[in-house]
């Protein structure tokens, strides 16, 4: 129960932040950056923050972290790992529109695409994250691909889903950087510019270490142990007696071949239907 | 074997990055910035990314996966514990140098200091990593720390060395793309703005990549169980006899408390002596 509530104390926190997140990008544009349109100009790249932010961080980080409450439990793996795969869908779909509006904007300002840092990383990690997409509904969701590559793939997908998360927020914290220099510079019709901290640059930082503190707390739910998903006991006995013997060799001999520099015991029930959200770092 | 081949050659393209890294940072300030001096100006400005890079990034990646260098294991975990530290000091060390050069520029250029997102980032960075080596020493190295103590903080140690990394990666990457649009300006003394993608834009921005794909091998092989020293048997099984029953007690809570909402059965040998480093995610 104190778990429990320390769980839950995470989770809200990880909700006002991501809240407070979305709230914030939305102000800033909203209130200093003139709103929003699809007109080919200013108004229109200003949905590329908003949507990056709604999707790439917020809504990509709960995606992260849906195996890991609690009270989804008792919901079947199939829902699932539907869920997580339309919230990451979503997101992709988000990140189209959001990067349509940028290139969208600079193709008719005549600014040039992809020359900075916050471009390559942001275009990378896009690029990625349909690969990581693709890849997890083939080897996930199709019902005819070998369990051992599903428990193979297991750790890289994890692994990856993480680190483009990072990716996503350094794209955030690069964009942010060069969003208040190009706007907030001397001689345009600014009050102030970025090195004099008008109130722009400071809630626009803020949302920059908003960012930053929310991807700590999906990094540290999703990397605790106690609270993953735990194994379907009743259904993976019975899918270790369905499963061929094919299958069954495979992943003992993964799981061995994880063993060989593993030097502590290692007596951890393997349930071949729950291999989908085991592996975990 | 396999298993050591394949983290060798992890070992090795982390080894390369870094290296990698420290050389473009290098050819960027000696070749296109001046090089280096500590005169105030811009040359004393140039040993912060090359410091940072140095320190923040490559010793500090390195210094993260000590323990996990398999032909280490058979050394006095004392020893590694010193060498861990050891890094980090040193990298705290070359940060105070990178910061007071970049204040020191900044002042003597009467430019404010601290009001972009990377300074705010960054110097959140140093100090929480300053906070971070001085509660690892009283705890990991005092002789009279409690275990339960030990136990407890491990894994928000393991979690905070990660995430200051991963902010400094972030620092990394926001600095980069301030100093180029600063630098790369349109009508400053240069051939090509940052928008016509020069040679040193290509190259900088390169070395922002090298940074990421630097970070993302050693958060891999941070977080890989079967690279984790193996508990020490013979020393352990002294020192829980020789340990007093309060500590044994303490320990005792803190893992079946860890245990509440864990679903596998766990069933991992307790070694107190080695509690300092078996908590990883």
């Amino acid at each position: 129960m104190e778990k429990f509530r320390q769980f839950m104390a995470l989770l809200l926190a990880a909700l006002l932040l991501g809240t407070l997140s979305i709230a914030t990008v939305l102000i800033w544009v909203l209130h200093w950056r003139r709103g929003l349109a699809w007109d080919s100009g200013l108004l229109e790249f200003n949905w590329h923050p908003v949507l990056s932010t709604i999707g790439f961080i917020v809504i990509n980080g709960f995606a992260l972290i849906i195996y890991r409450l609690p009270w989804t439990w008792n919901l079947s793996k199939p829902l699932m790992k539907n869920i997580h795969a339309g919230l990451n869908i979503a997101t992709f779909i988000l990140m189209i529109i959001s990067l349509v509006a940028v290139f969208d904007f600079h193709n008719s300002k005549k600014i040039p695409n992809m020359y900075s840092l916050h471009s390559w990383i942001g275009l990378a990690a896009v690029i990625m994250y349909a690969l990581q997409i693709g890849l997890g509904l083939c080897i996930f969701l199709l019902p005819f691909t070998p369990m051992y590559i599903k428990a193979f793939y297991m750790s890289i997908h994890v692994f990856a889903g993480l680190f483009i998360f990072g990716m996503a927020i350094v794209a955030a914290e690069t964009g942010i950087t060069e969003k208040l220099i190009f706007t907030l510079r001397s001689g345009s019709n600014v009050t102030l510019p970025y090195s004099q901290s008008p109130p722009e640059a400071i809630f626009v930082n803020a949302l920059g270490i908003l960012i930053l503190v929310f991807g700590g707390y999906i990094f540290w739910i999703a990397t605790r142990s106690e609270w993953k998903r735990p194994p379907e006991q009743v259904k993976d006995n019975t899918s270790i007696e369905e499963g061929s013997t094919l299958n069954k060799t495979n992943i003992s001999a993964e799981i061995s071949m994880d063993s060989v520099l593993e030097s502590t015991p290692r007596s951890r029930q393997i349930n071949l239907e729950d291999v989908g959200q085991r592996a975990t770092f």
